[in-house]
């Protein structure tokens, strides 16, 4: 971290230091001890750093956000309970999810009162307006509206890499933007540094979708920590599929999907070799590529207080060369 | 509906009248219409009507309560449809519930999205403070604790009296308590009243909930609705279950605990027997009649614009004896 800028390291362990005291010690035991337990494996607080970032960029007060970053963490931390249970996943963070670990049911009620808490933790802050929770409301309705997109394109053999990246930008890109709009609310930015700041978030979300896609096949297993290909092995509708889908003739379509869709043994080999033939991989670099540009551009048109972008964007090289 | 006063006549048509433009005609039409289902197979509107009675007590007025009554129902078909969910429940208001007409998935994320809804709802209004948020979502907590303790008692064998009325206050006490308090706040009314009003919305949901545990076995079934001893059947830890493990010695109980968790063909004539021996039936009328009676004695403690108790309590005994 040596040669990371102190400011940023210091709102990395601001953001650890509140989120480290996070459980809820109340009754029904039952009720909130999965909660406990999903929020002590933290993930990598990409969106309280995301927010206190935006926030610092503007020059703001890091600590007048702590309420919003833990309302924003545990709206995050809902939405992947309630996944988890109609993804049926068994892991989660290297440990079993709550659905396995205690029950679907389980996982049911103790999402909806982190989501119903994501709300008692935002209106715990002293700063925030009807603006604040109008924008907040808007972004956890297009997060169901994003996944709700995803579980019907299970059913759907054919889907528009537009309608893919509408799904992500939902699912994903909202909260995100939320994470760096609310600052700009807060700190009255102008209109039209919001709106950058907004296609930003948007970029960011499908950015971080995209890679997290790529990596999951092209990544290094050591450092991804999953086993390579495992969205291939589980069917799962991923950018790459997506685009190599859009990118073939009827007949390479037809058996793309009906070798994605069997279990065979030699199925993910003759998946990559597929996406080889299509060129896949250049591809979905490329789209990186020109999205990490177009944050860059974009990042470029706003005055910021000091030029602190620059800690920004060494937060997101970070974050993509995931080693930060 | 002639010999009813017309203003509570004017109430529960507002009621009906505001609850019926209800339809969200949004995309995805996956997520939407199982919501849209859900409210259009409307209830009784016991809530948004007990909460236009207090507002009207207190001398508001009726159209300053619109969003706060359809945030009210909208939060209370959220608990409704995950419910549902949970107890795997087949049927609610007599058609099929989302669970079984679309899928748990399904019933999980439009509930998701409903909740999410009654906040948007909620923040429409232009007469809500931050202290009705925060009691709305103190009591949409309270709501979710109320389920847990239900389904924790579902793996208990012997569950004091104490406990289950807590569960019922928790689970269905709380927001009819919001209902009626929720005018109070907004009219300014004394800290006495407000304190009045929480206790009888205690008492009421107990009430309610208690009268409909004594109908689905003691009730007419032509009126009720429903096949008389359906909880029985269902292993249902109803109050009056409750009642009877609490009175009965260890003998009877575990005699009363055998029959009640088994599937005998005879188990319902059992159980009756048994309640019978107990004095179930009346100990029963008698706590009903008891809080009915406290309810009053409680409003009469209260100044209401032009005596308009009477009105509620002219609701109440409608509601009590299911013909309103």
């Amino acid at each position: 971290m040596t040669s990371y800028s102190q400011s940023v390291s210091r709102i990395i362990d601001f953001s650890y230091q509140i989120l480290s005291d996070f459980a809820i010690n109340k009754n029904p035991k039952n009720l909130y001890s999965p909660i406990n337990y999903m929020l002590s494996n933290q993930g990598k607080h990409i969106r309280p750093i995301l927010s206190l970032l935006s926030n610092y960029m503007f020059g703001g007060n890091m600590h007048d956000m702590k309420e919003i970053v833990l309302s924003i963490e545990k709206l995050h931390n809902f939405t992947l309970i309630h996944d988890d249970v109609m993804d049926n996943a068994q892991l989660r963070r290297g440990v079993p999810t709550i659905n396995i670990k205690w029950s679907d049911n389980q996982a049911i009620l103790s999402g909806d009162v982190l989501l119903i808490k994501s709300y008692q933790q935002l209106l715990k802050s002293k700063i925030i307006n009807k603006q604040i929770l109008n924008e907040f409301t808007e972004t956890s309705i297009k997060i169901c509206e994003g996944q709700q997109l995803d579980l019907d394109f299970q059913f759907e053999s054919n889907i528009k890499l537009e309608d893919y990246l509408n799904m992500i930008d939902l699912k994903t890109g909202a909260l995100i933007q939320f994470c760096l709009v609310v600052p700009c609310i807060l700190l009255d930015v102008s209109k039209k540094d919001i709106q950058v700041m907004e296609e930003v978030g948007s970029y960011l979300g499908k950015l971080f979708q995209i890679q997290d896609d790529y990596l999951d096949l092209y990544g290094d297993e050591s450092d991804f920590g999953k086993k390579i290909g495992g969205d291939i092995i589980e069917k799962k509708k991923t950018f790459l599929y997506v685009s190599a889908l859009n990118k073939s003739n009827i007949e390479v379509q037809c058996e793309l999907q009906k070798i994605y869709n069997s279990d065979n043994s030699d199925k993910l080999d003759n998946i990559i070799s597929i996406y080889h033939d299509l060129n896949i991989k250049e591809d979905v670099q490329v789209t990186i590529n020109n999205m990490y540009e177009k944050i860059l551009k974009l990042l470029s048109t706003v005055q910021f207080q000091d030029d602190r972008q620059k800690f920004f964007i060494e937060f997101l090289n970070r974050v993509l060369n995931r080693n930060y």
